[in-house]
């Protein structure tokens, strides 16, 4: 009787984790070559065990990562590579990414505005306003360490799809009158694929597009903050600034908000 | 047969989760008065539901809350208490402190020592080296408002047990020849109880205890950035520095790097 109680239970949490996929997840899985994931994983697959030394879950192994505790990694666990799949893949990345653009709109709106057209909002590209997966689901989930050529090509195809809470903040920010700035880490040689991606997935009405000059060895932090100085030095107001990275959001002027999306798939220094 | 595998395999979770307990847990369990919390929770209750509008599953709330997007809240929302319980309580809370220390002693391990005794490492108290659990298992674990006089008087008891990773932490840098710096915003009046239950939990050697002037109004952030640059001014290299808010870890001078743990159960601004 209890165990029966417990199985239909556990039933329940696993048809509420499939029941999740929207029309974006529709078109993931739809990509050939696609890895097929089981739902299941995200529940008993946490690739490590607590009494092993130096061994996390991967769920904890994620926490560290995401509050900026574990730097510099270069791949994700081997033992994690499942476990993110079907983070990315399930639900739950979806979840976490609502629940901050749930928080940025909620800020947003309680703005009160100059009307004078200057205050500005900082987007990120890369798993912020466009998302990798459909590149990272064929390369282990950031398991296989990174490939300039092959993710070379994927930028330049342009074909990145949006990530659909991003484009909800996006377009409540500018009917708001809030003008957003695209800040990306990507070189200037990507100039033409990233405006011709944004634009096709509906990111129109941009102020600028910031690339990083192509031939310039400088780090994030310093790249993203001194352009962010640069824009209040315009006489622009950066009211908020959402990003996938810590060095997307660390930096002064780092904005009067900083929003961190989820990314357990690679790490950028 | 696919169901009986199905079960298997729950009832094994179920008992990886029940197994997780230590000494700390123990203790904790034995308090009376500590509300029983069912280990199969953390699985079943996740306190909201994708599809409803503005909610987002107690997981992603954690999510917003750990990584700096949610600020300024003065309860956990209430959905979400038991989800908050069976993370603190059971082994969840312990994986996510666990793979913070290992990340900050395998750096500090990396790290070449002037060998002139001033290289110190800044902890916080509250929900760092000291564990109030004890106190906020028994007011909801977060869900009820901040209560000054009764978490005072908790306070005043010095009984709080030492959380058992950053124990681990503190010995080894200890051993490394790094000096513990405490910094807390608790205030001058509890420097007697606070330096009594350091000293009874294990916390001993260390180079100051810092704590926040009595009648001063000063925001968390500015008083320890403020503090720290006083230790550099002193001429201490903060080579790490860990707390449970991010108001322990932002502002000038930060230390060479910080750690942040887990603590969904109160925001201090």
């Amino acid at each position: 009787m209890a165990v029966a109680k417990l199985l239909a239970a556990f039933l329940a949490v696993l048809s509420a984790g499939t029941g999740g996929a929207g029309a974006w997840d529709v078109k993931l899985e739809l990509d050939d070559g696609m890895p097929l994931i089981h739902m299941l994983r995200p529940l008993l697959s946490t690739g490590g065990h607590l009494g092993r030394k130096g061994r996390v879950p991967c769920d904890s192994w994620r926490f560290a990562v995401e509050t900026n505790t574990l730097r510099d990694w270069k791949t994700i666990p081997a033992r994690c590579e499942k476990y993110v799949g079907n983070y990315m893949m399930g639900g739950h990345y979806r979840s976490d990414s609502r629940a901050v653009v749930n928080e940025a709109i909620a800020y947003a709106e309680s703005l009160k505005l100059s009307g004078n057209g200057k205050e500005v909002w900082v987007f990120d590209v890369d798993e912020t306003t466009l998302s990798n997966l459909p590149y990272y689901a064929k390369h282990g989930f950031g398991a296989e360490p990174y490939n300039w050529t092959t993710f070379g090509n994927y930028v330049q195809e342009a074909n990145a799809p949006a990530l659909p809470e991003t484009m909800r903040l996006y377009k409540r920010l500018q009917a708001l009158g809030i003008k957003p700035v695209i800040l990306t880490g990507r070189r200037e040689d990507k100039r033409e694929a990233t405006a011709k991606n944004l634009a096709s997935e509906g990111y129109t009405g941009y102020e600028k597009l910031l690339l990083k000059p192509q031939d310039v060895k400088v780090h994030s932090v310093e790249f993203k903050s001194g352009e962010r100085k640069k824009l209040e030095d315009a006489g622009y107001v950066i009211v908020g600034n959402i990003g996938d990275q810590w060095t997307d959001l660390l930096g002064e002027p780092e904005g009067a908000r900083t929003f961190k999306l989820p990314d357990p798939m690679y790490y950028i220094g």
